[in-house]
């Protein structure tokens, strides 16, 4: 009998979702990817203004991960290109114009992530959280509300502190993405902003039962870094309670960088009143310590304009540790 | 020993190209396209001023003609696609696109073509006529110039009458070009616009050393129409000479099409001052005589805005006439 591999899904959107799925791409898995779907910033607000498809730069983001294999460094550069001038085309990534060609072609996200794999032979599932086409509701702990995840940049924020976010219309989970919680022995959580990224994609309707039915061991990634006005001042422990509370689950393994981060980057991300994110698990059994953090600045290419953290994990070192983790 | 596979080059530009290079494609031969670079019309136009680089439209077309095969319909589907709507975007072509974002991040069009093969696995080279950053020149018989592909369209030609095209400024041909020429086991001319798409690539310097280095035996596709203030009143012969003395050699099989088109077309195109070129060939024992004319209406995925023509080649009769003339 050939034994099947296992099934693991990574959950996330921005740039989170790349070192992570680089890092378990060259694992001996079945891998699928949920992606929030709320974004409206920069060149895929502009495209969903424009197109009125779901937002594809997260989408674009985690099929770019998927292209990062041997033979493959053209399709990630050509995905992850921006282009620098051209009247109405300066600003945009490459891969969010075939996306949106693909999306209008199909009528379908699904299929156009679909298409674009088979076109470029991307081992991997990509699948948009939802099939309808959302926006993030954000609640602030002063009681007012807004709309549109780019209201999550501190410059929107302007002190406000985020309590919690909603999807709006309300909407479904995808049911691939349920069937793929519903079927996985691994689901890998995080890391990425905690509201934008990570709950953006658990918060379709429909997702804490597709957790209920699934018995995947699920894994936390916890972020290095809290965001101005999103999460000051949450720990480690902060912020995994939430996203326990969101999935109706306990998380069962959290995995925290121990390594020092250098005095000059804890600075630079003073500036932007950014702090490292503590470590308050103490002895609690799920929490795995590591090195996970990258000794290199990240690639630029990454960059669609918007501010990006300067930490980065570490890909290959994550590897090494998911190697322990998930049993192939 | 292994039988080595015919060598085979199509040179053209436009339209004309895909039917001949669908037609060959799945013959069992080594296929080189070399493409005319003086476009400077519609998407290709644009962003060729905003960005300074060759021309790509027709590359364009001709890297989707080698898409012409099982499992790469999304592939072609891809290439071809053009924006619809989008701020800055309407009007522009996915494919055109992409070989931009190459040139830019390879700095070289023929590097860029090279990697479009590779990331889309198209077999097949496409080969830029020369690699310098050219206009057609255009001669009118009334003695006056112009400077640009785009002024050969009727409405800017205005009654005047092409005499002759040259390159602006004068450009050597692409090595890799010439190598394809001399290389050559069979070399097939057209069909197409006769100064736009056949001579503008066989303009560049070095093209007839080249032609009078090979021993291929070549072939001509004879146009369909005339166009309007271009080849008004040329025969088939006519255009054969404006070859033969542009590339130094007498051309070895000429195609032309037997099968009576039907009064309706004609009509259409007389309205826009078009006429079946006529063939005054008689027993001349270069001539093979076959219908090769398309039964069904041009796809519609072909068109980039400008005016097409309605008749169309037949790519698959035209694989069977192919196969009686190339030893494979």
């Amino acid at each position: 009998m050939t034994k099947t591999k296992p099934n693991v899904v990574v959950i996330g959107g921005g740039t989170g979702i790349y070192p992570v799925t680089t890092a378990i791409k060259h694992l001996d898995i079945d891998l699928k990817t949920i992606i929030g779907v709320s974004d409206n910033g920069g060149s895929t607000g502009k495209i969903r203004d424009e197109f009125g498809f779901q937002p594809v730069g997260d989408l674009r983001q985690s099929l770019a991960a998927l292209a990062e294999g041997e033979g493959q460094e053209w399709i990630r550069k050509l995905l992850l290109y921006r282009f620098n001038k051209g009247n109405g085309l300066k600003g945009h990534n490459l891969g969010n114009l075939i996306l949106t060609a693909l999306q209008d072609m199909t009528g379908d996200t699904s299929e156009a992530l679909f298409r674009a794999q088979q076109i470029f032979r991307l081992e991997g599932d990509v699948i948009p959280a939802t099939k309808e086409n959302v926006d993030i509701k954000i609640y602030y702990e002063d009681g007012t509300t807004d709309i549109g995840e780019n209201n999550l940049n501190p410059e929107f924020l302007k002190g406000k502190k985020v309590d919690k976010v909603e999807l709006t219309p309300e909407a479904e989970i995808n049911p691939f993405a349920s069937k793929a919680i519903i079927e996985a022995d691994y689901i890998i959580i995080g890391p990425g902003d905690l509201y934008g990224s990570i709950l953006s994609p658990l918060a379709p309707i429909g997702t804490k039962e597709a957790f209920a039915q699934s018995e995947a061991k699920i894994i936390y990634v916890s972020n290095l870094m809290t965001r101005e006005n999103q999460t000051d001042n949450m720990t480690a422990l902060d912020h995994l309670k939430k996203i326990e509370e969101t999935i109706g689950r306990i998380i069962d393994v959290v995995i925290i960088n121990n390594k020092p981060i250098p005095e000059n980057t804890i600075a630079h991300y003073e500036k932007s009143h950014e702090y490292v994110v503590s470590d308050d698990m103490r002895d609690d059994q799920r929490v795995i310590r590591a090195d996970i953090i990258s000794d290199q600045p990240p690639e630029t290419e990454l960059s669609d304009g918007l501010s990006r953290s300067f930490l980065r994990h570490d890909s290959e070192k994550l590897q090494k540790l998911f190697t322990t983790i998930i049993n192939q």
